[in-house]
């Protein structure tokens, strides 16, 4: 049973979210996650139609992970779980915006999203700072 | 020259941005446009790498266009452009977020954003209301 405060949508809506994906050849779309209250936009990774089914059904965010070839449910090793707050699809289907609630820090460097490398005229400079240690997020 | 008020950058900064990045198989790179002050998402799109060095020089943001396999620079057409104001570059370089300053709206449908499908219970959703009528934004 979701948690307390997700967002979950019935089994009708989620098969019609799916119908209005226009998912790549590769059967996977991009997703951007946002911060829903401020707007920070916190990493962008893939979902394939059974992430979106179970992001939908959960309410808590499921990606595909392109290198370990399976769903890759936010925050199942580290914690730093995203709940659904809104699923948004654009104007040609493909491309999902899901604005979330993020847990602790998006990315896996340990920073509160994965935007961090800013191109300056001396070369691409870090511009945020480790929250959390790596180390701590995925010690088993 | 670029307009006042652009941000632009060096050739060896531009080298170094394009050096950062990895590109797919494709030579493309998935870029999110947000407008820089308010946090909104406004679109996602693609750049090459000659995309890329355009945005940086010009400090415009050029895509590359997948369906007319060419350089897209926004507002072209519609007049309705992105403003550099800053270039970032995610952990682990495969995805760039796109600082910018929308003058009018991002989307072809005349939306701000083009993330204006909600999933609701009973289907898929217009949230966001037409600001501008595309046949305005595309007349020649």
């Amino acid at each position: 049973m979701p948690a307390e405060g997700n967002t979950t949508y019935t089994d009708k809506a989620i098969k019609l979210a799916i119908d209005s994906i226009l998912f790549a050849k590769t059967g996977l779309v991009p997703a951007i996650a946002q911060q829903h209250d401020s707007g920070e936009v916190l990493m962008m990774a893939w979902m394939n139609a059974d992430s979106v089914a179970e992001t939908l059904r959960t309410g808590q965010v499921c990606y595909y992970s392109r290198s370990r070839k399976k769903l890759w449910r936010k925050g199942e090793s580290s914690g730093q779980t995203q709940t659904l707050v809104d699923f948004r699809i654009d104007c040609d289907g493909d491309t999902v915006l899901l604005q979330v609630d993020q847990l602790g820090v998006a990315c896996h460097t340990g920073r509160r999203n994965c935007f961090f490398n800013a191109i300056r005229d001396d070369g691409v400079t870090v511009i945020a700072e480790v929250l959390t240690d790596p180390d701590e997020l995925y010690k088993t």
